[in-house]
């Protein structure tokens, strides 16, 4: 598994900057100053380039939303008891969640996956059923998974981009599900960045200061206990991650691999990344951030991965809430790219 | 003219605060941790508030584009030349514009306005005829207009706003378009705000540092020769200001005076804003801050306003299209406000 493993991230290469530059070339011919839709005129160039076709269709859209639980949370970290992961995902199959509404209003199809909830799931439920165990062991005592969990999680993510890329999706969002999920992301974020506990840790689903100044305890035990190798990603999403934040990162190798636009969502989604990216630097260039979470650690992983986010809403609901908005933005410079007029189909003088 | 505006005025009041909890009461209902959408959060509450419904329907959308040209274009401020005013009118009536793009993706309607274009459309065009004059007069030598011109187009504004809310349109959008047009913003946005011309001015479609430190000296001449009283609105939007820039205004009152939400786009459209909020300081509560242009005044004008921009995008087109963008993430938090599950409905667990 590890060696089709480090196949896939040898496909995984930087975009082409000439891509970038024909692409900017139209943004230059259409009726507006030089520049002047700004991010707009970025999202469209970074798809072009990424898709290298000059002038792509309007892509279809995916979420893909991975659930799992966390042992950590017997350790009290977070706000909300564990059964609320797999009540929300029947609130995803129903339509109910954030997710949902907002997939609905940029067009894009949400997909859940059931990496390691713990929870049986009827089989017949309209679910990608991929449990690899009934949510991960408590990282504060043992490793999260071991690392072939870590791997099966990897390979579901890799699998679902696939799937979707087969399906004729043209780009991606990863979303999250799993209570407890803030303390893992914060571990894998302290690894990968190297910055303290206390700058990756946050409120999550709204703890108080108590339980906060715990949380940060909890992993930087955790930290001491495992001492991982930061250049092991794999090791260390097995001993402090979880199996919803490697099937992000799985799909995130997976479409990058197949030249598909990711697009970011918050602290988790971000998490994430920062695994791909270790595995696969290149893997940066085919990300979008949506949007920068009321998280405070998020910032921190952003600076990493070198991305600037597209929002600042306060937002820290995951599941890809914000990464459905960015995909509705993604498509606005698109449009733009796709259907303005130029100078010179329209008649319009240019700068003098 | 002035006695009608003052009732129409007073019609103007701020939006009530138990509506913003009511709203908040039921957007926490809802299947998140109490707070975790933000600003889409917020953006719902003040709808809910504004319209004073406890379940709106997802709202008519339309962007008003007011066009008109400006006399100080003769002291060489722009990078383009005034014939791209027209030619951009006939753009936006074809459908070829940036706004038509943005319009279109967010399912809004664009009217397009002749406030004052320096051009005879041909009558049977799909424009909203309301010329008041073939531009300004240059500011840098005479009144901008007369008081009359400005009440004027001040009155276009409200008409729209009016005929808009009689068609079902529950949000409002506006836009400009206007060659010369930041400079005159520039103008408003120094006399309004007390801040000096040259925090206010910036480089507009794109001047380079000669021409925008002549701008700068531009304005400030003009400032000294008509020594308007910023307590007298209308007074400094006839002596420095724009047809289409008083066409806004008067959209914006016209739209707060029948409780409905104004998107309020990028420097020229705050500029309005600002005319606008001396006239009447409640207007504020009803316009929603799309987008902080690269124009670097715009900060200094909203700040002034107190609002805050959903979005930081580089963007500096103008015609309303931050302002779209702004529209589709307000249906956004309409949507999530709407559609989203209950706890109760759910069957999810609470916080702990």
């Amino acid at each position: 598994m590890e060696r089709a493993l480090t196949e896939l991230i040898d496909r995984i290469v930087p975009v082409d900057a000439t891509w970038l530059a024909k692409a900017q070339a139209r943004l230059d011919s259409l009726t507006k100053p030089p520049g002047s839709l700004g991010r707009l005129e970025e999202l469209a160039a970074r798809y072009v380039a990424i898709r290298e076709e000059e002038l792509p269709a309007l892509p279809r859209k995916r979420v893909v939303v991975f659930a799992a639980d966390h042992g950590v949370v017997a350790e009290g970290v977070s706000a909300y008891p564990q059964e609320v992961t797999y009540q929300m995902v029947y609130n995803f199959l129903r339509g109910g969640a954030g997710i949902n509404v907002l997939a609905r209003q940029v067009g894009a199809e949400v997909e859940v996956v059931d990496l390691g909830v713990n929870h049986d799931f009827e089989p017949e439920l309209p679910l990608v059923h991929r449990k690899v165990a009934y949510g991960t062991r408590n990282f504060a005592r043992e490793p999260a998974m071991s690392r072939e969990e870590a791997l099966k999680a990897l390979w579901v993510g890799i699998e679902r981009a696939k799937e979707a890329v087969a399906a004729g999706v043209g780009v991606l969002a990863a979303g999250d599900m799993g209570i407890g999920n803030t303390t893992a992301a914060a571990a894998l974020g302290a690894i990968f960045t190297g910055r303290p506990v206390g700058a990756l840790t946050g409120r999550g689903t709204g703890i108080d200061d108590q339980t906060l100044r715990h949380k940060v305890a909890v992993i930087n035990r955790a930290l001491s206990l495992h001492r991982v190798d930061p250049h092991d990603p794999v090791g260390t999403l097995a001993a402090v991650g979880g199996l919803e934040i490697g099937g992000i990162a799985g799909l995130i190798l997976g479409a990058a691999a197949a030249r598909r636009p990711l697009v970011l969502d918050g602290f988790i989604a971000t998490a994430g990344a920062l695994v791909a990216a270790r595995l696969a630097p290149a893997v940066t260039d085919y990300l979008i951030a949506a949007h920068r979470s009321a998280e405070p650690g998020h910032q921190v992983m952003l600076d990493a991965l070198r991305l600037q986010p597209l929002l600042v809403f306060g937002m820290r609901l995951g599941e890809g809430t914000g990464a459905a908005l960015g995909m509705g933005l993604l498509e606005a410079g698109l449009r733009i790219y796709r259907e303005m007029a130029t100078f010179a189909e329209a008649g319009v003088s240019e700068k003098a």
